[in-house]
C-alpha cells in the first residue's frame, strides 16, 4: 500500500461539498497537491483559504490533467456530465473515481466514455443531513466504510489506487457489485432517509413543530434536514429499489394501523417485539 | 412553591421502571420518604439497595395510605385497575397522579372512582428507548416538559402539589387538556414510534441488520428498540387519534413513492424541500 500511496502526488477534487471537501482536507493534510473545483465560487475559494485547495480548477477543467487520481464529488445526476468533462480535459489520469450514493448509473457513464479500466465507483458512508462546504472536516471518513464497485474493465492498478486513497482518509474499503450495492443501499440508506421525511411531512401537515417532538421524535426526523437536490437525486437514480423499499414501509405502517384498529393488543405487542429483537440484533 | 414542597413529606411510587424508578430516586434524594412497589420484585429489592424506596409495599398496597401523594407509574393499560387498589389502600392521599403516555383514560378511571378532586393526570416528556428499574437514573426529568391534565373536578390543591411534585424532580409542568394531550401526543410521540418500529419491521423482513445502516438510519431507528408492551398499550389506548396520525404518514410515503415511480424529480425535491424546511423550524 505504501508504494500505491506514494504514487497520488497530485489529486483532483471536483466539488467540494461535505464528501469533496472532507476528502479535499484529507489528502492536503496528508502532503498530497491538491486541485479543486466546484460550481459554488465562495466554497472555492474557502477550500482554498482553509488550505484544503493547493489550485483552484476553472469550469472547463484545464489543468485537471496534472493529476494522479481525479475524485468526482458532486450530485448523482449530474455526475455523469462532470465526469465527462473531467475526461476531456484529464485524459491520461491513473484513477478517476466518485463518491456518489448510487453506483450503476455512474459506471454505465464511465463505460459508454470508454474509460472503464481506469474508473472504480466509490460510494463512502460517511453522510450527515448536513452538506455543503461549511460541513466538511478532516477526518470524516476515519472508520467509515466505503464501497468499492468495479466497471466491467476496471484495472487491478485502478482498483488497487482507490483503496488506497480511501485508505489515506482513514476510511475501510470493501468490494462491491454495483447492482447490488444499489439494491442494497435502498434500504440501508435511501429508505431512512424517505421515511424521517415523510414523518417530517406528516407532522408539517398537522402544524406541529420539531420542537414539540421529545429526543426520540427528533432522532427519528434528523435526516429530514438532509438536502433536498441531493436526495431527490439519489431516489430517481436509484428508483426501482427504492420503489419497492417505500413499499415494504408503506405496508408495515398499514398492518401495524389495522392493529392498532380493531385493538389486536397481542398482535401490535409480537409486531413490536419483532421490532426490538431486530433492533438488539 | 416551596410550602407545597414541605408537605410532600412522604411519596408511594407505584412501578419502579424508568418513570417511576427515577421519580424515586429523585424524590429519595431530596429528602422525601419514599414507600414503593413494583410487580418485579427484582427491581423492588434493587430500588431499596439503592436508597431510593425506604419502604417496599406489598402487592395489596397495604400502608400506602402514610403516603402524601401516591404516583402511579404503571404501563397504561394497567393503570386503571392498580389505580383501584391504591385508592382502596390509600382513601385519604391528598394527591394521586400518574405519568402514563396517555391521559383521556386515566383520567375517566379516576372520575369513575370518585376521587376526581384528588387526582391530576401527569406525562412527563422522559422517556427513552429502555426502559425498567435498570435504565432509571436520578436527574432524568431534569429540564423535561411534563404535561398536566385535570378531572372535571380537580382541586386547587391537587394541582399545586402535582406541579410542586415534578418541579421537585427539575421538571417543567404544563398544564393540557386531556383530549388535547391524547391528540397531540398521538402525532409528536406515538407516531415517531410507529413509524421507527415500522421501518425496523420493513429492513427486519428483508433480512437488513441493525449494523449495515449508517449513524443517520440508526437515529431512525433508535426507537425500534423501546417496550413492545409499553407501547402496544399506548398504541391501542390512542388507538383513535394514532389511527389517525399513522395514516397521514402512510399517505406521505405514497405521495413519495409515487414521485419516484414517474420521475418527478422537481416534485420530489420540492416536498424534500418542504421536509427540511420543517426541520430547521
Amino acid at each position: 500500500m505504501d508504494d500505491r500511496l506514494s504514487d497520488i502526488r497530485t489529486a483532483a477534487i471536483i466539488g467540494l461539498g461535505l464528501i469533496g471537501g472532507s476528502m479535499a482536507r484529507d489528502l492536503a493534510a496528508r502532503g498530497v497537491r491538491v486541485l479543486g473545483w466546484d460550481a459554488d465560487k465562495e466554497s472555492l475559494r474557502a477550500a482554498g483559504d482553509a488550505g484544503a485547495v493547493h489550485h483552484p480548477l476553472p469550469d472547463d477543467l484545464r489543468g485537471v490533467d496534472q493529476a494522479d487520481v481525479v475524485v468526482l464529488a458532486v450530485p448523482v445526476l449530474a455526475a455523469p456530465d462532470v465526469l465527462r468533462r473531467a475526461v476531456r480535459a484529464a485524459p491520461g489520469a491513473r484513477l478517476i473515481t466518485d463518491a456518489g450514493s448510487t453506483k450503476q448509473s455512474i459506471i454505465r457513464a464511465a463505460e459508454g466514455l470508454g474509460i472503464g479500466e481506469r474508473f472504480v465507483g466509490s460510494h463512502p458512508l460517511a453522510g450527515d443531513h448536513q452538506s455543503g462546504w461549511a460541513a466538511s472536516s478532516e477526518g470524516l471518513f476515519a472508520g467509515a466504510r466505503v464501497f468499492l464497485s468495479r466497471t466491467h474493465s476496471t484495472g487491478d492498478e485502478a482498483m488497487g489506487m482507490a483503496a488506497a486513497l480511501w485508505e489515506m482518509a482513514g476510511a475501510r474499503p470493501e468490494v462491491m457489485d454495483a447492482a447490488e450495492h444499489d439494491r442494497r443501499l435502498a434500504w440501508t440508506s435511501h429508505l431512512p432517509q424517505m421515511v424521517s421525511s415523510a414523518l417530517a411531512a406528516a407532522l408539517a401537515g398537522q402544524g406541529i413543530a420539531r420542537g414539540e417532538l421529545g429526543p426520540g421524535g427528533r432522532d427519528v426526523t434528523r435526516l429530514a434536514g438532509s438536502s433536498p437536490e441531493m436526495w431527490a437525486d439519489i431516489a430517481i437514480d436509484n428508483a426501482a429499489g427504492l420503489s419497492a423499499a417505500l413499499q415494504a414501509a408503506e405496508d408495515q405502517l398499514r398492518t401495524m394501523r389495522h392493529a392498532i384498529d380493531s385493538g389486536s393488543h397481542a398482535r401490535l405487542r409480537d409486531l413490536l417485539a419483532g421490532c426490538r429483537s431486530w433492533h438488539a440484533g
